[in-house]
């Protein structure tokens, strides 16, 4: 049996968007996957998605592909999915790996997690936006990209698509906390992420609700998926291993 | 229209020692200016000289010079210098770069933004110096100079002059928060800077001043101007392009 | 004269392990010396033996040596140790090197700096085991060898010793708080050691207890003294320098 990593994308972003890490895995020997979740599909209706649909379809995905010994890395919110997908089919996860992702406890949902500004802006951007949010070019280029030119970082907005509202709303349901899962946890911590401020990061303010867990860290902002892949990559695969 | 770079020093430092990391933003191909405020400059009475005489030093240069598209950087003291520069002439300003620099609100001194400690030795030395303070060496080379050799640190502590009192007890009048200043913000944080003690940090406790800013990281001590000037110029320009 | 390194293990260790990193440390040219703490000889009784054996023991070795110019550097638990000599022989300290290491106040014990759930574990550890602890494989490998391979934080698993438990439990006796010592201070903290929590931290929680200290950092977990010898040598020569 060999180990699958599957990869889960962040909020307004698509798996295309981490095939070029997935590259990086696949060299080291590993079948990669990255599905797109529902809700970030061109044609899914951004008004009727919520949190439990994309969590729907990525168990669906790694049944349907009968995947087992899965390494599943989640990034940002991609983190509220798969926290829930271990929760429900542990016995074809080998290891969960939080990068600079959300870990819920029960009940909570990803505005519960970010600065009170953060999910006013949200609510705000939803309420003009039909019930879907993205980032202000200005945030992503700052906060997201801020190890990237300026062109680049244009470059990888203009791949984002709009992300519904309700999958930041929903709250998580979990049977069992991470914390005390016995699946394998890791948490990959880019150190110039400043998606969430350092002043409520997330390490270790949500890594350590993963209870015994594996610190990795890299330099490296948000979107280090675009800005260095094979450094992502590398942080994946030390955090994925055994 | 072309960038320029403007560096401006810290307490007790002048435009010469920044020359090393302008030499290398030069390389990089932008017009750098590396002025020394009023209260730094051999012929300058330490006693007279305060905040505001060293805020007006600096725009007085820049206007003279009749720089525009300016990209301020400010080190350690100096930030108490931008700050303020930025919110007089924003207009000639592109983006103001702290690096681990004092951010101020409005009437806050330095010595308001330093470990208690820090504000009573200053007060001790000014009123032993004829209100003018230094760096004891057992202080900067420790918690300056942490990633030198002594040889070195005596080196550069020899070219340290007298900062005046005055410039650290006087308050920053800004009519704007930088949080909410139109003009690009980022900040350059050396990661192993105790100058400022890790458990009342440069960065984020003063850094998310800035409300929306872009940071930048690097290793190296507070005085990363001396020890590895090549790499605080890369985090400069990192931190001051668009 | 010329400086000695003494290279103080960590609980559960012995000098052995602390060789690769002092071969590092003499291709720099210094006298380096790893003894073994009593508590972690084979021969030791782990019911009978304190803290203050280990202190005894490292204090009689080094006048056995009859050693001066000593930088003596302590990790993790040896930092109990360490903390104790240099109060009893400062004459022959220079400076001492705390390495991801317990800086003790007067009273405390190294139970009394680590998470509740810690000790806890160690307690009941102690109880099950005749007065002695180890730590379990699972937190072994992903809390405190996080940067290494399955099979290697095996192999180097393998070599542990058991510790005994009231070396845990004894409170330091400290005639001069540390920061008020005069002899110089010096911290390593490997930036990816959780072998204590991010959120109650061995920097800068335990190291601003030395009061005017000099911090390196590099990047590394707890056993970086396994995974990577000569960047541990690296931090330590920086650390112990003049």
């Amino acid at each position: 049996m060999t180990a699958h990593y599957v990869l889960v994308h962040g909020a307004c972003h698509t798996g295309a968007e981490m095939e070029a890490t997935a590259a990086h895995i696949r060299e080291a020997g590993y079948s990669t996957h990255c599905p797109t979740l529902a809700g970030n599909r061109p044609e899914d209706d951004r008004r009727a998605v919520g949190l439990e649909d994309a969590v729907r379809s990525l168990i669906d995905y790694i049944e349907a592909e009968d995947l087992r010994d899965v390494r599943l890395a989640g990034h940002s919110y991609g983190g509220m999915v798969i926290a829930q997908v271990v929760d429900r089919i542990p016995e074809r996860i080998s290891r969960v790996i939080f990068c600079n992702a959300f870990v819920p406890l029960d009940g909570e949902a990803l505005v519960d997690l970010v600065p009170p500004h953060y999910a006013a802006l949200f609510a705000a951007l939803a309420a003009e936006n039909n019930q879907s949010v993205t980032f202000p070019f200005p945030v992503f280029r700052e906060a997201f990209m801020n190890d990237a030119t300026l062109a680049f970082a244009q470059e990888c907005y203009q791949k984002l698509n709009l992300q519904p509202y309700r999958t930041f709303t929903d709250p998580a349901h979990l049977q069992t906390p991470l914390a005390e899962s016995a699946v394998g946890k890791s948490y990959v911590n880019c150190q110039q992420d400043t998606a969430l401020p350092h002043s409520l990061p997330w390490h270790p303010r949500l890594s350590e609700r993963l209870g015994l867990f594996r610190l990795v860290e890299c330099p490296g902002s948000h979107e280090l998926l675009f800005t260095d892949p094979k450094r992502f990559a590398q942080a994946i695969l030390e955090a994925g291993r055994d």
